[in-house]
């Protein structure tokens, strides 16, 4: 029941997921959720603003891992490879047990609007992270966003496949391919005036 | 107290903003704003879900409006063309009145945590139309999401720089505007092999 129990949060999420899965979200408190983990209310409310908080913890790491690696990204990088870098750092994170557990916490919010409504709210936050890493560096307000969506959307895409792909699959081949298979769409978006006059051949 | 009151959509929206502006958005309820707009609740819950709901209907016609347009697209028109013509469409309901009733909103929204949520959910929406309209299309899944993430930006950056602008402004130049910027910073975002071999100047 310490305050200072190691994993507390990890503890949490796993406690918190398994309840959900049994007994569903709405019928789970955070009573439960705390005492499945063996600590209490109080020590859960310190982790977690509130029960919906408990499922999106990947979401929060995630823009931390995708800012820090903008901003690590040397001086001279471009939009790409800075693209690239929060991509590559967040390859890290994605383990097979983040991604067994994912399987599972795919299904618990599918069937609630409410998690859905966080899971947006937590997608947003991540895009509006890599935005601010990007503002940082210098780059300009429009390029900043447009990059930070291409960003996430990378990722989602990315994440899509990986899920589909066998058991202990690396994620960095999925980011990269998800990355440059953006690329090669967003050719249909470019002004042809960006190109000193030459017209995109179809991509 | 007829459930066939005219635009009652448009009159419990609008008693709705007043009572929130007044009394702030938790001190609302769902009876007092039907009795302001002289209807009743149940007559509320046959328009709106929630108590905010009311305040994005906005954006469910802004959905359906884009979508429709992309859809009324000519076979042959690119996905430039698409996105185009859906901020066209959307430009013709950004009225002054809309304007200052936005003007409102905006405030109570960003007093509210839940009602950013569901405003996000509602921007996901539009997103997930656009998708929807360019897959009916035959437009590949992935130009699909990334043309739908830069109609919404587009129309997100519009709406900031024409809440900016002076009183009776027309929409459709920041429209045009906003898309065209965006177009521009997409240039960054190519792969260099998509141009026939030419590297892509800088933007």
């Amino acid at each position: 029941m310490s305050r200072w129990a190691p994993n507390a949060r990890e503890r949490l999420e796993t406690a918190a997921l398994d309840l959900f899965v049994e007994n569903g979200y709405e019928e789970t408190t955070v009573a439960q959720i705390a005492d499945r983990a063996g600590m209490n209310r109080a020590t859960f409310f310190r982790h977690f603003a509130d029960k919906r908080e408990v499922l999106f913890g990947g979401e929060d790491v995630l823009a931390g891992l995708f800012a820090d690696a903008v901003r690590a990204a040397p001086p001279g990088a471009t939009l790409t490879e800075c693209l690239q870098a929060a991509l590559a750092a967040a390859g890290g994170a994605m383990t097979p047990q983040l991604r067994a557990a994912a399987v599972r916490r795919i299904a618990v919010v599918a069937a609630n609007s409410e998690l859905q409504e966080r899971g947006l709210l937590k997608h947003a936050r991540v895009t509006t992270s890599v935005t601010g890493a990007l503002r940082e560096r210098g780059t300009d307000e429009l390029t900043a966003r447009l990059g930070a969506e291409m960003c996430t959307l990378a990722f989602s895409v990315a994440f899509e496949r990986w899920m589909k792909a066998d058991d202990g699959a690396p994620f960095a081949p999925f980011a990269d391919a998800a990355l440059t298979d953006l690329q090669a769409r967003a050719a249909e978006l470019v002004l042809p005036s960006a190109y000193s006059g030459q017209t995109p051949s179809s991509a």
